[in-house]
This record gives C-alpha cells, sequence and structure tokens, in this order.
C-alpha cells in the first residue's frame, strides 16, 4: 500500500482530534467506515490505526472499537517543563519577554525542516522561573505549516498544545544535543548573568507522528541550583 | 498476591538470564511448571511474566510460550555512549584511569540507595573520547549487592553490562539531572582545562527491574565540539 494513502487517513484523524471533533475517550468510527469516508482499502485504514495505536493517539479494545486516548497537556512529557529544582516538583515558568518574526531559512533549517522552507518563523522567548529569568528559547518553524502564528501572540506557555490545537501538528519525538557553554552577549544580559557564567544548551529537533521535523528549538538554561531533568528508558 | 512472591519468581527469572543459563531466544518454562518450581501460584508465574515481558526482558508468542528478548550490549540505550559528534554517530570512549574503593555512605547515599547500605563503592573513571579527556564518572554502588567488584578491575567500558552478567542486576530507568557548571581543581586538571570552563554535569540514578535504586552517578563531560544526546518520546 501506498505510504501517503495511509498518512491521509493518519493525518484526517489527527485533524479531528486537533479541531476537538474526535474528543479523548471517544470513539473512532470502525475500520470499514474509515475506509470507506477515506476512500482506501481496509488494509489501509487498518495500518493507520496501528500507527496511532503505536504513538498512543489511539487504544483499540477488543470486541469495543478504537478510542482516542485521554492526552492532556499535563500528560504529555513535553509540556512539562524540564528545569526544575532539585526536589523535582514541576515549576510554571511565565513568559517575561516574546518576539516572532518571519525571515529566510538559513541553509541548515532548509536542508533539515519540514518541506524545506524557504521562509521561517523565529519565536524568541525570555522564561522566568521562581521569580529570576532562567530560559532564552528560539524555536524556529517552518512557514508554511505555522500560518499566522504570529498574530496569537502571546503564545501559551506549552507550544506543543497550541501546535496541536491551532495546527493539528502532534509533537511526539525529540532529539535534543546538551553541552555547557558560556553565556555572551545580550544572552548573558537578559539572564542578568556576567559573561562566561556556565549555561546549558540544549538543541533539539522535535518531530512529529510522521517523522517530519516540524521544530529546531535552542534553549538556554541558567541551571544554578535547578536541572535540566531527563528520563531514560 | 504477595509482592515479594513474584519479585522472587522475576529475581530467579533475571538471575538464569544473567548466568547465561537462559539465553536471549531461549524459550522459558510455561507458566505451570514455572509455578512448581518456584513454589508458587500460577497467578504469581504469570504476574512475574507479565512484568518480565513489560519491562522487555522476555516476549509471549501466543501458542508458542516465552522467549528471553534478545538483548546485546549494542541494544541498550545505556550502553551507548551519549556523548557524541554533531552528526549523533557513536563514539567509543578510552578508560584513561580507574579508582574503586569503598568507604562508608554519606547519609543521602545511606537514605536513597537500596538497602540503605553503611558501605559503598565508589567507581571513578577518567575515560577520553577521540584521543582527549572529557569525561570523569563517579558511580556509587551499595557495597553488599556488588561483591567484590573491585577486583574485576579494569572494568569493562558499560559497566551496565557488567552488573547484569555477573550480579544479576538489569538497570532499567534512570533520572538524570542536567546542570552546566564551571570545572575546578582535580576535575579541571583531569580534564586539561581551565579553572572555570563549563562542564556538564549529569546526576544519574540509576533503578533495577524492581525499581530498586542501585547506582548513583556523577559525570562530568567536556562538551565543546560534542553534545550529550537525548531522545524523548
Amino acid at each position: 500500500m501506498a505510504a501517503s494513502l495511509y498518512q491521509t487517513v493518519i493525518d484526517s484523524i489527527v485533524a479531528r482530534i486537533a479541531a476537538g471533533d474526535l474528543l479523548p475517550g471517544g470513539m473512532l468510527p470502525s475500520e470499514t467506515q474509515l475506509a470507506q469516508d477515506s476512500g482506501v482499502s481496509q488494509g489501509t485504514a487498518r495500518k493507520a490505526l496501528m500507527m496511532l495505536e503505536q504513538h498512543g493517539i489511539v487504544r483499540r479494545e477488543q470486541g469495543r472499537g478504537t478510542f482516542v486516548t485521554a492526552r492532556t497537556p499535563e500528560s504529555s512529557l513535553f509540556n512539562f517543563f524540564r528545569l526544575r529544582p532539585p526536589d523535582g516538583h514541576v515549576v510554571q515558568p511565565e513568559v517575561l519577554d516574546e518576539r516572532i518574526r518571519q525571515r529566510p531559512a538559513t541553509p541548515e533549517e532548509q536542508r533539515t525542516l519540514h518541506g524545506a522552507p524557504a521562509t521561517v518563523i523565529e519565536i524568541r522567548r525570555l522564561r522566568s522561573l521562581l521569580g529570576r529569568p532562567r530560559v532564552i528559547e528560539t524555536a524556529v518553524l517552518p512557514a508554511d505549516l505555522f500560518a499566522g502564528i504570529e498574530r496569537r501572540s502571546p503564545l501559551p506557555s506549552a507550544l506543543y498544545v497550541l501546535y496541536q490545537q491551532a495546527y493539528g501538528l502532534i509533537v511526539l519525538h525529540a532529539d535534543e544535543a546538551i553541552t555547557a557553554c558560556a553565556a555572551q552577549g545580550q544572552d548573558a544580559a537578559d539572564l542578568r548573568v556576567a559573561e562566561g557564567t556556565p549555561i546549558l544548551q540544549v538543541e533539539r529537533r522535535a518531530q512529529d507522528i510522521l517523522g517530519r521535523l516540524i521544530e529546531r528549538r535552542l534553549s538556554l538554561y541558567l541551571t544554578a541550583d535547578m536541572g535540566y531533568m531527563v528520563r531514560l528508558d
């Protein structure tokens, strides 16, 4: 079966979930119905449901049907802010400053982001934690996929919830490369530390359910007495 | 059913895998046989197998039986060295220096490590990557669980393979708190950098299949042109 066919089915289900048309806990149409609605074979519909299940988007219950998995912002790994005090409890960050602009993609961005975009949207946010500026986060998105996002400013704290609800894009995987570096220039000024202060740099590449790279993000963290939390399984 | 009963069954299966008595791909005894061998109910044997399956240690095939999952050092997330060049390829580290000693546990170690040990084993290793010292890794283990490990020096590069093969302890989860800090004193000297150079500090707590904290590890990485790689799902 052609990959593009079951991707179409996946896209339409994800879009319906994102639009709130299919709610968490709600039942999906049967394979047969889904195949008819989408004009694909039943095998293709089954394959789409299997992929959605593998990614935790739906849950199939034998003899009952297929249900949207209850996914709340709180249940997603990505929607937890990962800079935390030593006891590991979640602290909500505040956005101190947000700048959104369109600009031409760099060659590296064009080469790696989905759709080889000529134009990207850059979202730079300065965030504070427990009353102190601690995070500078720069997200870069293909402009085509996120049309009009600048008009939604101020954006919610958890961007991935917005991506899902407003654009039907579900981030499911991310690779990060973490390094220690020295704060410099505007970054040091924004974080209110001396140049040369050790800070954590996290380069993230976030993929959606279809494995498309839809966001590159560079985050700078002033860790000091807090740690960037990772769980390995 | 008592938690201790199915833990006993799990322990005995894990020990047989670790001892090489049950090989990857090999078939386990049936639930009935396992229950008889271990003197537990069939429900307890089933619960043990379910937990082993959840953790990826065994695989159950309907109508065929239960098989040891093929786990090689290469297939485990933990056995990949995670400091990598920008292209993400795996580079093997070399051990430049290894020191193993027994010492009294700190109150924090005694409070958190499995079995509230009075004595711990500390393994400090200086490792190089691509011809340059880059990592100082200090692992702290409950002395009772790792009897005689100092006599195995030099230890293999991947400690978790040793834990599994020599002690029947399978590390399956780890939590890490990552911070940026400034290299100081002996650490700076060992890494051959000036004091104050930004380095990555990773504090790991590793748990075995039963959720017991069996290792605390503090790793210092000179990241420079390399990144500490994390995958989020």
